[in-house]
């Protein structure tokens, strides 16, 4: 059944107001008075709605579902910033697989450049895949999409994380193989993990040890080079597996 | 250091005659007399060389190198027959996380139909992908490549593996999570295994009862619905995680 996130909170009755949304049900699936669908506000939580009204997009909640599919622990995925349209492949694919937040930030070797109005067009950009992506893998919840223009901004937030990884190449290089899975074992439920991606050219040595300053700990993520949009599927495919399939 | 596939086998002399590999190796990286790189032929073994004449393209091998990046188990991903360029996605990204071979079959609910020419062109286009993303991860092997024109033929092939999972959109739905971890903690190095994924539209229920007949396992790989393209990834990543990083 389809799913659709929608700001605000639940009522008995709720009217759609988001246009993308509207366009999606009324236009691309063409739901009539009594179709049923999926709705989820921002308590997270996904309720059965039926079409009451197609014209003026009103629906009737039916009732709530007990189906929560976000990962046990809330991760945020950081990657600098990547050249074309890679940000948005890491969006698409990271909601995909459970991240919570999908955030940018100036790395050393990044090579593009994004402030002012491209940075905002940019985040509104990736917050529309992020929810297309949440909609279709029928998340509860909506990744956070955040850009960062300076990358002081960015070290600024690692305050609020349990534990942060680096994934450092030169760390996959020397055999390092075992620091991620002995971590996500010792790591309880609900806790708040940052994993740190470099660009194209990695990660700066500089910045790994501003990283490790404020307690990040470099971890090996196999002994395969991966591109930079690559590494951050592995890292969530690591955890869900840790977190949903061994458990 | 850049990393070339050759074909064929090691002498103290070898000289590259693949033209795309020329390419590469004197017009984009511009290599000159004694500059060094990684040779890997047909043994899976990589191997140091330098340039000894960059006119007559032959290089001197060095030394054997130790360094081995292969899963230790041999994972087949077949995925029914893709739209657009994802089995192309496909190919690069399983290339990158460690696939032995990459597999598409017209399944079902394919609905792309390739055979004759095209499947030959298709499959010549993949295994260049394979090849490219397998010198950039630093691979041993090349994955290797095959488009079944015939669903029968790929049926064919199962009796080689020593453990076929399916992924089942509907064992995810299910809640089914515990399998595949139990069956990867169970096999041993060495292993074969094939994982079997449905196009767009999911594997049919009769492809299920099919691949059951020939002993595979209906797996859910957790809770999210994820792409065609993103599930062959969150699966690698899987295998790479119980092999090499919680070993």
């Amino acid at each position: 059944m389809q799913q659709y996130f929608v700001n605000g909170e639940a009522g008995r009755f709720v009217t759609i107001e988001d246009e993308n949304t509207l366009k999606h049900m009324f236009s691309v699936m063409r739901l009539q008075a009594n179709d049923q669908v999926v709705l989820v506000f921002e308590d997270g939580i996904k309720r059965l709605a039926k079409v009451a009204d197609s014209t003026s997009y009103t629906f009737e909640i039916l009732e709530e579902l007990q189906d929560n599919t976000e990962l046990p622990v809330d991760v945020t995925i950081a990657a600098g910033f990547l050249k074309g349209d890679k940000l948005e492949f890491l969006t698409q694919k990271t909601s995909e697989l459970g991240a919570r937040a999908v955030w940018g930030f100036p790395a050393d070797r990044s090579v593009v450049k994004w402030s002012g109005k491209k940075l905002i067009k940019k985040t509104e950009k990736l917050k529309k895949i992020a929810q297309g992506a949440a909609e279709q893998s029928k998340r509860n919840q909506i990744p956070r999409i955040r850009l960062f223009e300076k990358k002081q901004e960015f070290l600024n937030c690692l305050s609020e994380f349990d534990r942060i990884f680096i994934a450092y190449e030169e760390s996959a290089k020397t055999g390092e193989k075992k620091v991620l899975a002995r971590e996500l074992a010792l790591l309880p439920k609900g806790s708040k993990i940052l994993f740190v991606f470099g660009p194209e050219g990695g990660i700066a040595p500089e910045e790994v040890n501003l990283l490790e300053k404020q307690g990040g700990l470099k971890v090996g993520l196999g002994p395969r080079i991966m591109r930079a949009e690559t590494a951050p599927l592995f890292a969530l495919s690591s955890v869900s597996y840790a977190f949903e399939l061994m458990t």
